[in-house]
């Protein structure tokens, strides 16, 4: 009986989604949803409002939408595609209060909205210490001097006659969550870590450069300048250079983006995004650190005794819940699939657990994806919502076997007075409406 | 003395470029391109046109270029970013003569100008049969029915309330390079190989979706119709809906783009991209196929004995040398970082060769990046050039052994009637001038 009904209803919408052209009367609108609704206990179960979409909107199958029945936009409407306007919401957004201008400031990437590891490039981040210079890169080169045999100037011709090499990894400005150290609560996950985006990454490894012009005996560190209006500089680890820094010019496919350093940056992977010079000009090999304003009195940690955490490079493992979040409420009970983001700077994560009642039980989640080592990678999990408040956190182990600390450990360590490198374990409230809060408990 | 001529000029290098706003005198820059040109003999050699670069262009370091004296754009300019005004050429482009119009027709991807496997969406090859629909995602739904216990009408909502997952693969139209069967040859990277494109794809696997729904005993083929005005569809084996065939709503982090399905489409990956149908609405679960238009007179291979072969759904393994091309010609002869990209749509690239001499000789590439199943991979070989005129040849091979055939090998199974599956070697002549066109050898 009850298969009998399947195929008579089968048969329906069959001969009707073939017609295509001719719009179904309520009659067999009705009895496809009676279908649905006597045949779809799990179906509704599962899918939420399933049954109901079926019944209220005039375009579910095997209606015909507008859109089947007139020609679409032949190409090329758009020679470089641009996203649909429906997702017009999805962009990177600013926080006005945060710095004193726009030139010297911070847009973030809107997490919510992202689905797997990669960051769009148009949706990546930006950090300008002095605004987003225009670079001809005819004009653009690249000098390597200092304790080196053999210095020299580079165009960008030159630099892709090198060896190249790709690599997937997150980019986090080290303030990311910086405003949550002392218990400010930002209402979006875009504000609280929005910092923070993932790339492939195309350029010629720091290594295979250094090799050609000869590091000096005694040589240890790296001063990184960039050609921006604050000359933004760094200086690097020999050993960082050596091991995986890149000198980038390519960020998921193409040129890298003018707001990404074009034509090239460095990109010292699982460090600070502020190490990862860009518009990067000239490379300076000595033998001691170079003190810059953007390592001495920018970029390190105050701590409870008063003295500075000095070259604190590693973004240490983090994570966080991207749904629910604040821009992603729950719409009533039921099933969903939980997810978030997980990253360590020391290598691949390991494991991601997740808390719905503030800490006291967790349970692991699933990785999904892609793990790749210094890059986002997403989790999820199965959850039946019944309505009630929850207090929801996940928690990060890498491959080191670092565990993502509480605010209470991280404090406790660090005191209160930082601005950089928070990844203590964050927390949502879920409220009984769905709707999701930031809240700080510890 | 040699020493200590290097620390003279960095010493100058170094305080002039420091200073930072202070354009150097000409006496500077003479000294530092002698010093250049004295010391950097390897440099000059490795580098091309390094020394010369140094005393030509008057932004090179440590002059300084006028975007360092000058504050640039603050956030946010763009809150959705896009590429450099430098980067105009890189775009979509059509053939005109292809099609009879451009409601079906094709772009194709700028394959020359991309790095690493990623390819941005902007830039990802389109083939429409009735044009780009622009559908509203709460208006789309898709229903799943036929062979199954449990029909069902799934909205955007629900399908995100299923486990999610990613992954980097190729999407490749089976007539890339179809112009090139009967010995035509496009004058351009872009157009002998550009309908191949490769995105990190994150959504529900359809295998997931099936257990939902129920699949009946005996049900052996899916037939996935898209929403467009040409209700596109295809016939797809159970086999492949259980294995990794993914409903796909995001691509490279973010929502579907329009041009791609937005907001669903089918990814089979490594399969025929005419499979993958895009604006999804559609899924009936049968006992044979279901000969639909796109699988009968379109899409089969007619052979040299009158026959078709239908359901050739695989992409088999392939690969192209992307510099040098005729988009990216060489500068004179010296040492390049020779590239390209493989691809099978049976799992992973194993090996490169690559041949300068059209085929009499190979030597092996390296593998850079990663290496995903499915997915393009690059390769890369260091070559000084002489000068030489050159045949250029890459050979793929995959993990399960497949070697990519000359063209000759190919002929003799399939003929030259062929549309489809064109996976022949492909050659690239470099001619003395460096400049390099297509030509077909056996």
């Amino acid at each position: 009986m009850r298969q009998k009904k399947v195929e008579e209803l089968d048969k329906l919408v069959s001969s009707i989604a073939t017609a295509g052209d001719k719009l179904p009367t309520v009659e067999r609108r009705q009895f496809l949803s009676q279908g649905l609704s006597m045949l779809g206990g799990a179906a509704a179960m599962v899918a939420g409002g399933t049954a109901l979409a079926a019944t209220t909107s005039k375009y579910a199958p095997p209606n015909v939408p507008p859109w089947t029945k007139t020609l679409g936009q032949g190409v090329i409407a758009d020679p470089y595609g641009v996203p649909s306007p429906f997702e017009s919401n999805v962009v990177r957004r600013n926080v006005p209060w945060l710095t004193a201008d726009r030139i010297a400031s911070i847009s973030f990437t809107p997490l919510a909205d992202l689905k797997g590891i990669i960051t769009p490039s148009g949706l990546v981040f930006e950090r300008y210490h002095a605004g987003r210079p225009e670079i001809d890169p005819d004009e653009h080169h690249l000098m390597i001097h200092g304790m080196v045999d053999r210095p020299i100037i580079l165009t960008m011709d030159d630099l892709m006659k090198f060896p190249s090499t790709s690599m997937i990894r997150f980019l986090e400005c080290p303030a990311n969550g910086g405003m949550e150290w002392r218990g400010a609560q930002m209402t979006k996950l875009q504000f609280t870590h929005g910092m923070l985006s993932c790339c492939e990454w195309t350029g010629v490894l720091l290594s295979t450069i250094l090799a050609e012009v000869g590091v000096n005996k005694g040589a240890s560190w790296i001063l990184a300048e960039g050609a921006d209006g604050a000359l933004m500089s760094r200086s690097i680890p020999m050993e960082k250079a050596l091991d995986d820094a890149l000198i980038v010019y390519a960020q998921n496919g193409e040129a890298l983006r003018r707001e990404q350093g074009y034509p090239i940056r460095l990109i010292n992977p699982g460090w600070e995004g502020n190490t990862c010079i860009k518009w990067l000009r000239r490379l300076e090999i000595g033998d001691s650190p170079y003190y810059q304003r953007e390592e001495t009195s920018k970029y390190t940690d105050l701590m409870p005794d008063g003295t500075a955490r000095e070259f604190t490079f590693v973004q240490e493992s983090n994570s966080v819940v991207t749904t629910p979040s604040p821009e992603n409420p729950l719409k009533g009970k039921g099933k969903y699939w939980l997810e978030g983001l997980a990253w360590s700077g020391r290598g691949k994560i390991k494991a991601v657990d997740v808390s719905l009642d503030g800490g006291i039980n967790w349970r692991p989640a699933r990785l999904t994806g892609m793990i790749e080592p210094r890059a986002l990678t997403r989790f999820g999990m199965e959850w039946d919502w019944d309505g009630s408040p929850a207090l929801i956190q996940s928690r990060s182990i890498d491959e080191t076997g670092y565990v993502q600390p509480t605010y209470t450990q991280l404090r406790a360590v660090r005191g209160s007075s930082s601005i950089y490198h928070k990844n203590a374990i964050h927390t949502w409230r879920l409220h009984a409406d769905g709707s999701v809060t930031n809240v700080q408990i510890s």
